[in-house]
């Protein structure tokens, strides 16, 4: 399927800062994740819609694209091997497949909060949950503009989001989709200042 | 808990060629994964035996050990953040983290194998059925002795595993677990001569 220019959105979502949603998507449709103030993360998971056992699969995606870092032309994968979402725009063209959702227990671990910290696992389990999916479900995301690093030995660092405001990238539905999206509530990876993200949904 | 020195063996696995295996081990018990013959791939997998929603995490793992190659010293997180495995002795040194298991899809759009040909994932599937994991629930496994390798741009490319005949890693458990073990069927990541694995647990 071609991608289509952008007219008028059938459907817009505003993600506040360190929130989440999900929304269904048919084939064909376009999915525009905008960064509104610029450095800001979006985690992205996603579920076939006639059968939610078939997921995002960062796996068979870097298998089949034969590399880590993804951007327009290629292609996103579900566990069983077929195209899930085109990458049909992306400006940016910087983002992580490696990192899991941000956690009430990674913010523990890593920032040692005792709270319940906002995170991006509890904001897709939330929002996915009406539509059937549990929180064991939910896979590693691809973490649209997170900008992380891989040194020669492998050691990984997270830097900042090469995103200005209003920066996007544009994502083709490739079969009806159910879709989770959050503005990812961790520090480093949003440079330390968790900002608002829009959705656009073309038809 | 610190690993003891390996005496006698309380079980044995051995994997011909192509096959796979499941097994139950208790906290505190180590695993070695044997390279019969050298440059063979295994992929393992773990579940919780206390609840099999919780499982091995890549993306949590990569996230708390800050790489993405494992070895001696490091810890094997669930999507949960509790440990599962430590590496407790890893003379070969590099794995891989990164793959999804191979499938007959991978077989089919890689290969252009039109018949179900052996893979990693159907044999981790049927292993780990009479468990009560269903094939969906299978995450990206731990690729033990896969050599991938990443250029600065993001490129992966699939290179001969280090290994010769004998060659192994030492696990420990940090909780109760299900495990799965293949020796894989692919052919690159094999230096296309699929060989036999051997499996040791140690009380």
């Amino acid at each position: 399927m071609e991608s289509k220019k952008a007219t008028s959105p059938i459907a817009r979502y505003h993600l506040e800062p360190q929130t989440g949603t999900a929304f269904s998507v048919l084939r064909g449709q376009r999915i525009r994740v905008i960064d509104a103030e610029g450095e800001q993360v979006a985690d992205l998971t996603c579920f076939a819609g006639r059968d939610t056992e078939e997921y995002l699969s960062s796996g068979r995606t870097i298998d089949y694209n034969e590399k880590i870092y993804l951007t327009t032309g290629d292609t996103l994968y579900s566990n069983l091997s077929n195209p899930m979402l085109d990458i049909t725009d992306d400006p940016v063209g910087k983002h992580d497949f490696l990192f899991a959702p941000c956690s009430r227990e990674m913010f523990r671990l890593t920032y040692g909060e005792r709270d319940p910290h906002p995170n991006c696992l509890d904001n897709l389990a939330q929002s996915l949950g009406p539509f059937g999916i549990r929180a064991f479900q939910i896979p590693i995301a691809f973490n649209i503009f997170m900008n992380t690093a891989i040194s020669p030995d492998g050691a990984i660092t997270v830097k900042t989001p090469l995103t200005r405001a209003g920066d996007y990238i544009e994502l083709q539905a490739q079969m009806d989709l159910i879709i989770g999206v959050t503005a990812c509530s961790a520090g480093k990876c949003n440079n330390f200042r968790c900002t608002a993200v829009d959705i656009e949904v073309y038809g």
